[in-house]
């Protein structure tokens, strides 16, 4: 049986302006499930990973409202928590379709920590930003209180940044193989996965956030998916990204891709890391990347739809 | 190879009375993990459950504070946001104490969701208190805006209070049971797991609390483990609780404990759901059930402390 790994992109859980009640998270959630019960009706064995952005953000509010009782975690534990919650809204979700559609397919989560090295340079530079937006002020005394780094927003207001470190392996992928192996629908590398690095022959928690679809391609390629569909709003890549005209592209080579990429031709925020994504992914082996819209993506993963990224 | 379930009590990762830091959580779970890596190194195939009240309780009072901003997820939420928590704190504290050791197993964490039945009557009645203390003037006004059922607690103030349902099956005990056979330390049920009711096919959260212990008795029997070995902070079961002269107990059959509960002699906060759990393990067909301090657990599953319930 063919094996894919679907990296759901924040608005699948969390649509950009709907409010953030459980109620709103399940209903975004559900069509994401949707879709998932598509790829594994058309007989696929499936892996879900997802963001966790939005959520991450809202647990480091409440941590701050509460600091005065409740002594806030680091962050690394604030994205165990997301994965938790997440975690229990896709698994929860999914399983509901499937019962709906009559489909038997067990649905788990695994919590996920991710490699890092040590001495990525992300690390020395934080660039991601996170959490609450502060007045300059009230960041000068975080950095001289906690040590963190404050940067001003481009959207305005001071935030705190962390670091974004390549993610070069996934701690959990013989859990998620050998389940996936056995018919299961597993959830993992939640948010990228946890940050840690090897500390002799300790696994360090990290303050940072690893890209999703990064880690995504690197649990694809580990547990020998042929194809890692990463699932967001956008109906295809465009090259010229933020020119006039843009166009879509339905599929190119690895080759073409890098070339377009080279260019800048993908936009540097959204779409660039998901390329960089399916190109690492195809050159450790993997048959073929897809990033389409959530809608199109069982559509697509059939070859109908999105674009498709091949070796070559 | 023999399998055991091993339940830890919540002052296993929050000392009464400790700071709530990280670096306390971490210090506390460290003491759990050595204890796991003695059963595990001893040759037991070892599933982990633990407790959440605390953690959840901080969830709560975090969301409380920060309401005005971000939505409060449900107590099923809460439950799964904890289970994060909790998992990746023993998971890389396991993980940690058995690199140190040359010891070479995976530790993973599954979320949990634990059946409970719609009619259980616990749902008419909810006893449980959770979450922030209330004055009576807000309590009544959180009763009338939210729906909670809220009650005087004996420690003073008023309280929101949940059912706390019975457990009767845990929804992923083959994917539990499958880890824990290829020799991963499996983390799961944790704070009981997460309740769920069949609605049709369905699976519906429900805002309310399991008794971990009741719920570790249920996976271990599902998962066909010999022996159930629930880890608190006493040295022993004693008869005669809260009397002048309370006894120990080395080891009891099952109609021993029975006739003890029916009497009364093990006190209904604490003792007695452990040694229900105990019962209940050994009524599906366990070979014996252990209570016992953490400290000693691992002498105690070898038959050197504790207190020992077995069949008869």
């Amino acid at each position: 049986m063919d094996r894919v790994v679907v990296a759901l992109g924040g608005n699948a859980l969390l649509r950009q302006g709907a409010e953030d009640t459980f109620e709103e998270m399940y209903r975004s959630a559900r069509s994401a499930a949707e879709r998932v019960a598509d790829i594994a009706a058309a007989g696929w064995e499936v892996v879900v990973t997802h963001g966790n952005g939005p959520q991450v953000g809202r647990i480091l509010l409440q941590q701050e409202a509460a600091r005065e009782v409740v002594h806030p975690m680091p962050l690394d534990v604030c994205g165990a928590l997301s994965q938790g919650q997440i975690g229990y809204l896709l698994q929860v979700t999914i399983g509901d379709v499937f019962f709906e559609r009559g489909m038997e397919r067990p649905v788990c989560t695994v919590l996920t920590l991710t490699r890092v090295r040590p001495d990525d340079p992300a690390f020395r530079e934080p660039a991601k930003f996170v959490g609450p937006f502060y007045e300059e002020e009230e960041a000068e005394r975080l950095e001289a209180e906690r040590g963190y780094t404050m940067k001003a927003d481009p959207h305005g207001g001071w935030r705190r940044v962390v670091p974004s470190p390549s993610p070069y392996s996934i701690v959990e992928t013989p859990i998620v193989a050998r389940l996936v192996a056995d018919g299961a629908i597993v959830i993992a590398s939640g948010g990228g996965g946890i940050p840690v690095v090897e500390e002799g022959p300790r696994l360090i928690g990290k303050e940072g956030v690893v890209d999703k679809d990064l880690a995504a391609a690197i649990l694809a390629h580990e547990v020998g998916a042929q194809v890692l569909l990463i699932l967001t709003d956008v109906k295809k890549v465009q090259r010229g990204y933020g020119s006039l005209m843009p166009e879509d592209i339905d599929a190119m080579t690895v080759s073409e891709a890098k070339a377009l990429m080279k260019r800048g031709e993908f936009g540097a925020g959204s779409m660039g890391p998901k390329v960089q994504a399916a190109l690492n992914f195809l050159a450790g082996g993997g048959e073929r990347a897809v990033i389409a819209d959530l809608e199109d993506g069982p559509a697509a993963l059939a070859g109908e739809g999105g674009s498709t990224i091949l070796p070559g």
